[in-house]
């Protein structure tokens, strides 16, 4: 057990890495040279130079303005300013609803906390439970237990307070719960209405269709389409499998990278012809002259990449059975993406397409056939990675223990037994251990998702979210719960029954919040204080910079904004959800240190979508049933739990009170899907035909067909011309259409200028800087 | 427990009562006045009449022709020949469909039952486990346990036979439910591809249409969809609240017949006028002149009844916010009725609207906004019905124990003693008690679902099927399990947590299989037998046959088929795959006596579905998802009822196995479920465009309009002119469209003569007996 000096010491020194955290990132970014690290979205959006033009040399990367450093946590409140309105123009509606994921944490734990301390703390307190066990059974407790239900004896009746208290903390997070869904929805609803005209309004992807013998898959799903939807149809692009010119073209920039790499290195040492091996990663194998090599190596790709193309173009081989179809009018395109089309609910299945950007080129590749096995392989796949990466972890955390140390390493006990130390080791590396291993878990369940076969971003990133969440939940909540007791009461309980476990994990619930705590604060403090750092990107481009950059456009791909990161945020999140929900009436204590969390996320994530990310797609909020279904998948386990732990507390007049509130939280679930999930997954007719009727009493003669005949062709073959440019194109490609058509919400112009936001912060924008502060 | 030879004389009686059922029903039915009973479907067909022309006047009424009683058991090969195609032809594909799943039931367990006694039984058998535990604990046990798992030894590796063969029961399960969704899948396709032109294929029901200040509900449909379905809406019907005017009527219609029945009396005996008493029921209250009360009741109701019509027709309020919205093509409807149509998902809720005669007009007046308050009414309600309803159904079971009755009275000791009422009282009382409990289920669950809204008959069906599975599941399975041990070790249970409920129920299991043995002797082999007599039908028609029939079509009214009721049949059969797939692994030999009941249920129930029942609507077999779910749900309790059997057993090392089950199970469910249940609630585009193509191709000219102007009347309004008829109303306009319409495959004319199905056991119709075999 941990005392209090141990979770001081481990506050402290969580606030201490923190505060570093802080102040490095304060310094850096005042940095003209760390410019496009720290401020890549307002590159992105063409709103911020680089600041190398004009000044003295040394201003251009270094920032000598000492004023500029004192306030070093004004970014805070500069983050806080922008109001929603404009940042969904700014970021876009994903982000936005993103960070009112950490507010809605903060609606609910705010008042929850507040009400746990003033009513649960003193009941929790004012008992001797712990002491006298400690008197009598030799049992220690640290001082969170006195504060915990633990401290409160076996069948009192003060267990009442904490029924009730279940009940309060559970209607009031429904009820945030259901404003919120109300919120979301409206303003994705909103957001749809005043989009202007895109390509995924019109369009539909049609998958599994069925092959035929007499008609190439490009006539088939013309007469099909022709015949089932005749008024409507319009065009339809078909699915190339480009897989391998992608892997060509990649491979070939690779290549052109080193040329560009060897030329920069002759041009600074004209002396002598850099020279390189052509092994692996130039390490090994022959020596030969490097400009030679990789100019060889780029033209023969270039060869390769125009017979992949040409190959490509005129195999009916490499045409999959996909198309992306397009309809006349928003009607018809919502039409046929609700629908079932065929006999056969396997075959023309239809779904709305993606936006281009957010499709996931390769997956379109895949035969439906084999997406069935590939998620039955991927879900046994998941089940193992969940159940058997339980082992190393409950080995180190019984490494990480004192006792276990000892025991591996008993000449260590002198080094051990000294109290700073000891405070260290109990405070500090079971939370370590457990985030080293989880570092490298989004990869690799990115991977799975991808091997599954999603075919956009949005549902890679949501599903990879759902896994990691489950993930969390079994290894990290689950694990950490019942390992860390195993090692502790082992012999009572290796030899338990299946049907023991929700009692088990119930009454060790008190016993764990501690080393919870102490987890928090290293993942979500310091964990998110690094955020700002970005620390990773920070040294790429400055590799990059150092060693590739020829031109200004060279700068501006090796900047690497990133995004979000829902796949791992949002589990993030959830897991404080999780933890908040389970201790809210077991150990209140816990309260605090979420909320330090969701308030200091919210700060930090809503600084770096405004200067920082790099949205890849805008899925208009689709993300938000997922949120919401977590949470109330939380609060269920959380009343579950506190059944099983009142089971053991003998409370046997209370608990059966306790039956009502998960049938309840799933009721209220069922409510809120039938009432705001259909914004999220449907597109209503009314709202399809509206904007329909509107578009064509402004706009009577506009060329849709043109508008979309190329709208959802592979990255690759619009590249035709410039291979170097293909990750931009469809970027490139998106700010031409803007430009084209008028009824666009211009964003930009509404928008004041962004120098408010950043301006105070960053004086390595002498422009900017001039004309808003005169 | 019971010996083999108690469960002997249980089977005995129950044999026996069988029997006697048959042989009664066999002399019943072929007694000329009751062939209305027996035979109504064919007089319904039209193509059998009354026998009452020609012959002497005893034959119309005694058959005495000895020679037909002979072979009273004949029906049963005669209901097995008609073909499947041809019964679906004549009794449409929901009954065809239904007896499937008796089938299914047979197809599932002969195999299993033959693996289980090849397997098995040899390996619980060659075990002394009982006879040990019968030495030195002095606990008895039956002949039938020593079959069963109960009688190996803790922790044997002979469980490991149990556990394999568990697997080989699901998986084969599995596969005979996959080809049996396939199958019905197809043959609901099938069955909706080749039906006539029937207005709710063109029509769409819209509720929870909004208020509006300045148009009628009627102008706000018509704008609604002219506006957003401008190419496809035809015509609207809006939903008028006809209540209290049905209700008018049905009362008029009873005054009516008191009226016939007093003027019958009148003409029989000529004496004396009939005379009766104001009050309930005839039976207090002043006394009048039968006749001319009655005359005057009816005049009184047919002026409230014309005034009633003329409010409902002119007053807005009784316009509820719903209507049947027609479109021109099948096409049209069917793209209205799978999207959304406005961005409040719970405003204009678009459904495929239900056949005419499948729509439940009560329910269409309630506003949709107290249909979700009502559901939660009801899931409450039901939820205390089921939990509270328990302990009635221990106490009797209780007092039915030997035991139970020594202890409540003890003086009936020494009857109680005497053997063979020992074996009746064990065998029999049981299932009895249980039975009557459950015979006023149905109806309560029916007026429960009414109350909840559903607006088709086959919705409410449905809907009370899902509740009396359930209810039953609670009550009858782990009811009698639990309370039925609780009884028996009383003082262990009583204060056990919940989190144990599994492992006792798996413990409970075997103990209890003489129980359901019983149960099922009672419950479906002598209930099923009972079935075919029709003993309520029988009583009524012959009641009524005498009070008030006057003329031919007076009888036709009295005739009362029935129907299968899905709501009590389908649970029924439900309730016997879960006993066969709990006890499959656990006492094989409950299995030939869930087998007899499969296959005695399939005749008996294939002869009432040719000869007896009158479907009221036509679903085209929409349950069957329904069904499948069910029958994953049984397999999947079987498969975590022998987990926490195994776990009590010790078995270790074997239990985990066990694990993947249900696991396997889910999966393949959503498998079927994303691949088989679309065609039951959606209808696929490419159909609906080829049957509209093909009608325009045959019928250019087709009048579309009139046809479905007054499709969705409420019936009370069709029967302006004869107020007497309204029940027959709509069957009668489906007679006579299906006369005008060319394009129905007639399947009158297809169809044999149905001579060849029932003459040789009926004749009793001189006309066809006489053709069929001259």
């Amino acid at each position: 057990m941990a005392t209090l000096a141990d979770i001081g010491l481990a506050a402290a020194i969580n606030i201490l890495s923190a505060f570093v955290f802080f102040v490095v990132f304060a310094v850096l970014r005042l940095q003209p040279f760390n410019d496009r690290v720290y401020f890549p979205k307002w590159y992105l959006k063409g709103l911020r130079t680089s600041p190398a033009r004009g000044g003295p040399f040394a201003r251009k990367f270094v920032n000598l303005d000492f004023r500029s450093y004192i306030k070093f946590l004004n970014w805070m409140p500069d983050a806080l300013k922008m109001p929603e309105q404009e940042l969904i123009e700014h970021a876009g509606l994903d982000s936005a609803v993103y960070l009112r994921i950490y507010l809605l944490g903060l609606k609910v734990f705010v008042p929850m906390a507040l009400l746990a301390w003033t009513i649960l703390v003193p009941v929790n307190y004012t008992n001797n439970t712990l002491e006298l066990e400690a008197k009598y059974n030799n049992v220690t407790s640290s001082d969170i237990d006195k504060l915990s239900i633990s401290n409160i004896p076996q069948a009192s009746n003060r267990f009442w307070a904490h029924i009730i208290m279940a009940y309060v903390f559970t209607f009031w997070t429904c009820y945030v719960l259901r404003k919120e869904y109300e919120t979301v929805a409206l303003m994705r609803l909103q957001f749809l209405a005043s989009e202007r005209r895109r390509a995924d309004q019109f369009s539909v992807l049609v998958r599994n269709v069925p092959p035929d013998p007499d008609e190439s898959v490009s006539e088939l799903v013309e007469h099909f389409f022709l015949v089932n939807h005749p008024d409507h149809y319009l065009t339809h692009q078909v699915v190339y499998n480009a897989n391998k010119l992608a892997e060509l073209v990649k491979k070939k920039k690779k290549m052109q990278n080193w040329l560009d790499y060897h030329q920069l290195k002759y041009t600074r040492n004209n002396s002598k012809r850099p020279l390189t091996k052509t092994g692996f990663l130039g390490l090994c194998g022959n020596q030969v002259d490097a400009l030679d090599h990789y100019t060889l190596e780029v033209e023969k790709l270039s060869k390769e990449i125009a017979a992949e193309r040409e190959k490509v173009a005129s195999d009916p081989k490499s045409i999959m059975p996909a198309a992306f179809v397009s309809f006349k009018t928003r009607w018809g395109a919502a039409v046929c993406a609700q629908t079932q089309q065929c006999r056969n609910p396997t075959l023309w299945l239809t779904d709305w397409a993606p936006e281009p950007r957010d499709v996931y080129w390769p997956n379109l590749a895949i035969p439906y056939v084999s997406l069935t096995i590939r998620r039955l392989i991927m879900a046994v796949a998941f089940f193992f990675l969940t159940f058997f990466f339980m082992i190393p972890i409950a080995f180190v955390q019984s490494l990480a223990s004192l006792d276990g140390i000892e025991k591996v390493a008993p000449f260590l006990r002198p080094i051990i037994d000294i109290g700073f130390i000891k405070s260290f080791i109990q405070g500090f590396l079971p939370g370590i251990a457990l985030k080293l291993f989880l570092i490298f878990l989004p990869t690799i369940l990115m991977i799975m998702s991808r091997f599954e076969g999603f075919i956009s971003l949005s549902s890679l990133e949501r599903r990879s979210a759902t896994r990691y969440y489950l993930f969390n939940f079994v290894n990290v909540f689950l694990g950490s719960i019942i390992a860390g007791s195993a090692f502790q009461q082992l012999n009572s309980f290796i030899h338990q029954s299946p049907s023991e476990i929700p009692k088990t994990i119930g009454m060790a619930i008190p016993q764990r919040a501690t080393f919870f705590i102490t987890y928090i604060m290293v993942d979500g403090w310091a964990g998110i204080a690094a955020e700002i750092l970005m620390l990773k990107p920070l040294i790429i481009y400055h590799l990059k910079n150092f060693f590739l950059v020829k031109t200004e456009k060279d700068r501006e791909e090796a900047m690497d904004p990133g995004s979000i990161g829902f796949n791992t945020g949002e589990p993030q999140i959830q897991f404080y959800f999780l933890l908040g929900l389970v201790y809210a009436t077991v150990t209140p204590a816990l309260l605090p240190f979420i909320l330090v969390f969701f308030g200091l996320a919210y700060v930090v994530f809503r600084h770096q979508i405004i200067n920082v990310y790099n949205q890849e797609y805008e899925s208009a909020a689709a993300f938000w049933p997922d949120v919401h279904r977590r949470v109330i998948v939380a609060l269920v386990v959380s009343q579950l739990l506190l059944f099983g732990l009142m089971a053991t507390k003998q409370a046997a007049n209370s608990t059966p009170f306790l039956i009502a509130l998960p049938v309840l939280t799933i009721y209220f679930h069922m409510f809120c899907k039938g009432r705001f999930e259909p914004a999220f997954v449907r597109y209503p007719l009314q709202e399809a035909m509206m904007k329909d009727t509107l578009e064509r009493a402004r706009e009577p003669h506009v060329n849709l067909k043109s508008f979309l005949q190329n709208a959802y062709l592979h990255p690759v073959f619009k590249s035709a011309d410039d291979d170097d440019e293909d990750d931009d194109d469809v970027d490139e490609k998106w700010d031409n259409e803007s430009v084209l058509v008028p009824t666009k919400r211009s964003s930009r112009r509404n928008t004041p200028l962004p120098s408010r936001i950043s301006t105070t912060s960053s004086p390595s924008l002498p422009e900017v800087h001039e004309d808003s502060q005169p």
